[in-house]
């Protein structure tokens, strides 16, 4: 059976319904085309798109967009010399790319979330309610500090950023992997009784501000930033899952990333 | 004669002009209030209002928000405990908080850039028609390397993040202090011919990946990232200043921050 870039996105889609509006478009290609072999990936780089031509991919699956802004608007970028030549690539390659945001944050629970928490070895702390607030059984003894090693030697994260005591011991932690902003940050910790927050981007004069504020009235919080690729790229991994799974005759590839900045 | 806090502001704003809408407003305090020390400062944290207070400041005038937000809205923080305990700080002191945001970046030419330059020693650089577009003289050698080792030295920075190659050698750059956001970082960056921007912050889905995929590309391009704080806060010296010319009998005090976050 000839498997086409509509029937794959049909599985993808599918457990949500029809979203709208939503960035979860088809950035290139076409919908009949057929597919042999799916890139899952972070983010549709350059270089990824390049690998994954050239591995003989036919259709990019990407969590966040291939243009530098979120609609992936590209009227403002049209005859910009970096624009253009990604643009050639993609169209002269004819590969199809399609961005899976909004769908798998809509999965029942978020796919990106289920799949950090399997990376990271956290299932068992969820709260089946609300699968990103955790608590380790009181027999364990956590810090902010023993947190944030756990998390670099599972994702591969050489440093992060921290507010509040690195050495706050933690009996109840939340994760909101990628960019929620300030307000979504600030009242999930308010709201909920934990004291540490786990975030992957943030305005630093929002979420960054409110927990130092916090540390110095002496409440017990503190934030961990992790930079938004490594708090969402392994999430990517429940969509690997689910297409071997729907497509065993097709080859699903994993590309990671490095990341786009480096620290000197 | 007695100053008041409708006089300073006068001093402040007058050079603008009525911007309207604008996040600039005395966000605590009165304008017939009479000042005796004006404390100026990048953000007005919990700690710094304590020690500004205490050190009989009775006018801060702060370049970023109070309350976690933007527009310094309270609604949505109505009974959050660092909210609310903020708030109890700063109306039991009776201390005036005016930001002075919109106005400073308003002045011809920009008040925070003159003070980042002047910071920088780099006013010989600058373009006199656009001030944040800097060219070295030609018998000098930069690299992006060499350009975030000054910026460290002069600006207190342990380390920083760039975008591209750290050895790329640097004739012309551009400085773009604060969050101003992809869109307007990627049309600079397009649009002089410059080999280097540097940033205070950005949204990572946007300037970081537009640098990387450029440099990806073998386009001489590189981007620094200074974090937001460090990029703008000398840049409140040229209040300082204004203030001590204009109102040579107050008591005026630059308060500089720790940054709200450490790396571990």
């Amino acid at each position: 059976m000839t498997i086409t870039v509509q029937m794959v996105l049909e599985r993808l889609t599918g457990p949500v319904g029809r979203l709208d509006p939503t960035v979860d478009t088809l950035k290139s290609g076409r919908m009949d085309a057929e597919v042999r072999k799916v890139a899952v990936v972070f983010m549709a780089t350059y270089a990824i798109i390049k690998q994954a031509v050239e591995s003989g991919a036919d259709l990019i699956i990407t969590h966040e967009p291939t243009y530098y802004n979120h609609t992936d608007e590209g009227a403002w970028l049209s005859g910009n010399a970096v624009y253009e030549r990604k643009r050639a690539l993609i169209e002269e390659s004819g590969v199809a790319i399609f961005r899976l945001h909004d769908y798998v944050h809509s999965y029942k629970p978020d796919g990106i979330l289920t799949g950090m928490l399997k990376k990271l070895e956290w299932e068992a702390y969820s709260d089946p309610a609300e699968i990103n607030l955790l608590t380790p059984p009181s027999s364990e003894r956590h810090t902010v500090r023993s947190i944030a090693s756990h998390m670099k030697s599972r994702l591969g994260i050489e440093s992060m950023l921290i507010a509040g005591d690195p050495d706050l011991p933690v009996r109840r932690f939340g994760l909101m992997p990628g960019a929620s902003g300030g307000r979504r940050h600030i009242e999930f910790l308010e709201s909920r009784d934990i004291d540490l927050l786990i975030v992957g981007e943030t305005n630093e004069w929002e979420t960054n501000e409110y927990v130092r504020d916090a540390a110095d009235m002496g409440l017990a919080k503190a934030l961990i930033i992790t930079g938004h690729q490594k708090s969402e790229e392994a999430g990517m991994l429940t969509v690997v899952e689910m297409l071997r799974e729907a497509f065993p005759e097709l080859q699903i590839a994993f590309m990671e990333s490095t990341l786009a900045v480096q620290r000197i």
